[in-house]
Formats: C-alpha cells, structure tokens, sequence
C-alpha cells in the first residue's frame, strides 16, 4: 500500500488523523501540490483526477478519494472504530460527515480557491481549470458562518459531533475549523459548545498529523 | 422504517432506484418540495436539514442523507451487491461515486437551483437561503460538458461505471444524465461509450423508479 498525500492540504489530512487514531503507518509519498506536480504525467498515471489523498493498494487500484480511504481502512482495522461498529452507526456517522463536508468543507474550499491569487484559474480541483468567482467565496464565508452555528448548537450536550465517541465526522468538522481559522474567519465567543469540542479535538495527539 | 422522498426531485430518486435494484420496498410518505413541505414544522422535527430524502429507523433514528442510507440498505441487504463485495470494491465504488456526485450531480444543482426562477433566493437547499450566483450555472454547465467527456472516456471498454457489474456509481451517473437532459443539455453524438451504457441502464425496469 502507498498513501499519497500533501502535509499542507486539508483533505489529506482527514487520512492522516484518521491513521494517527487507529495507530497504523502506511507509507507514504509526498506530492508537491504547489508546485503542479499532481499535473505531472508520473501522478496522473496513478489518479487521473490530479488529486490527493490516493491511496494505492498492492494490486495497482487506486481509491482517490479521502473519506472512500478511510472506509476501508476502517474495513481493514476496525479498532478503535472511527465509523462505527453496526450498520445504523456507520450510516449515521457518514450521513453527518457528509453534512459537514457538504456544509463546512466545500464551503471553506469555495472561499479558498475563489480568492487565493495564486488559484486564479484553478477554482476547482483536479484536471479541468475554471475561473474564480468573487460572489462564491462571499457565499463561502456566509455558509461557513451559519456552518459553525449549526455545529455549536449540535454539540450541545454531546461531547462529539455523533455523540460521546470520537468519529470520522469530528475528523471533517475539526479540518473545516482549522480551514476557517486560516480564512481569517473568527469563531463567536458564545459558541461556548463548539469551543469546548475544539479545546478537546485538538488537543489529541491525532491533530498534529 | 419509513422512508421520506419527492418523486420529482433527483436525489431521492437515487434511493429509489437503488431499492427497485435490491427488490426491497419500505412504507414511503412523499414530502411535497414544490410547495415547501420540508420546512414545515412536522418535517424539520424528523430531518433538520429541510432535504430529502430521509430514512427513518424503527427506534427513531434518522438518516438524512442519500449515500449514508444505501450504504446502509446494503448492509441490510447485501445481495446483489450494489456497492459491493470486498473491503476493496466498495471503496472503489464508494470513491468512484464521489466523482460522479461532485463532478456531475453538484454541477448539475449548480445549473438548476441558479438558473430556475422559483428558486430566487433558494441557491441552495437546507434550512439557510442563499442567492442564486449566474456565474455559477455558467460554470456548471462547463463542469457537465466535462463530466460527459469524462464518463464516456472512462466507459470505454466497460460495460458499467466500475468495470463489469452495474453499482451505485451506475445510479449516481444515470441521474447526473437525466438531469442534463431536463437542463437540455446534448450529449454529443460522437460520445458512444456513454450512449450505449446509458441505454442500458436506462432499460433496467429499475430506472422508471
């Protein structure tokens, strides 16, 4: 297995929390997205989607999608469980992650890659260009605003976003926080739910991965 | 379990098909879009979020999200197999998917939800009212003429999106297509890996689903 990852983008380092919890190492090879090598020919023969995480198994398959990823590993290394151990767990857990990447991951990615002068051109990820769009990333930043409400209000009376264990989905929620900060976006002080969570996210050793 | 869809709206449809597929039925109550059932106070009470579709479980249990529920469905009922078999082919299918739902089914919503005037103000759906964003329908429509010269490349020498079996990434595509044809968008007649799979998918008894 090879894991390939960039330790300065966001949506790898779901994959890399993810290993840091379930305590397993695979290894690993950097690729160096600001300077395009996921346009390299050497990269797209691997994920022709110019994207990372990808992870490639010892048979040549390539699954290039971070939370596909973690599904199977979490198949392969079913403890600690970051999905869940019955069917209605993992399908709650993906149902909430998919919220939170829908309502605060993408959201955070249209502000992003909408006002990064360096993006201009790149307003979407993978092989295609398309242009920025100043009134996306305004929408960024009010989707992201309403995201962390909805998020403080959910951890009301739950120590995590799914309830009192740690899952996949505060892996996506405390990605989408650390992005927001590097936004600039602040967090409102009477989120005092969402404050707590993120003291208590953060503050385990799986965060520096 | 009782199960929360729109016939008219595309993703609940994905529900549909996937059960039609499985040959299961669950007792279905229609939540009326069009006239704003879904934020009716009797529906937020069952799914926040304000979407469809929505599963709800025997202990109350909601799952309020399209993938989460047929991952769930499949667990239930594994057989045919629509995600799949193996750790490995469902993350493959899981990833491939993902793909299709971000690079098809997104960009289609971006056409339909900022072009359609009973949408003004109604960009995107869920509880917060966003505006619509023209730019953001043009660049949509650019992202579908891409995802059909995508998927016809990569039906070339499959009979079905992951290889050999018809899957839940066959589903997703399937309603991307029909979609970009109520969006009257073509599909070019020289794409004939992707006409030729979409006849036959089409034909499944499961598509008037």
């Amino acid at each position: 297995m090879k894991f390939y990852d960039c330790t300065t983008a966001p949506s790898p380092r779901r994959v890399r929390i993810f290993l840091a919890e379930k305590g397993i190492s695979i290894p690993t090879a950097q690729v160096d997205l600001r300077n395009g090598e996921q346009f390299s020919d050497a990269f797209r023969a691997i994920n022709p989607d110019c994207t990372v995480p990808a992870l490639q198994l010892d048979d040549g398959t390539v699954i290039g999608d971070a939370i596909a990823i973690c599904q199977y590993l979490e198949e392969l290394h079913p403890e600690p469980p970051l999905i869940g151990s019955t069917p209605q767990e993992r399908a709650v857990v993906a149902a909430l992650n998919r919220g939170i990447e829908r309502d605060g991951f993408f959201a955070a990615m249209d502000v992003l890659r909408n006002t990064t002068a360096g993006l201009k051109g790149r307003a979407l990820p993978g092989p295609h260009d398309y242009e920025q769009i100043p009134d996306l990333a305004e929408r960024g930043r009010k989707r992201l605003e309403h995201f962390l409400r909805d998020l403080d209000r959910r951890l009301s009376g739950r120590a995590f976003v799914a309830g009192d264990r740690y899952t996949m989905a505060d892996i996506s929620a405390l990605i989408v926080m650390d992005f927001a900060s590097r936004l600039k976006l602040a967090v409102p002080e009477e989120y005092t739910n969402l404050r707590r969570w993120y003291a208590a996210v953060s503050a385990r050793p799986s965060a520096k991965a």
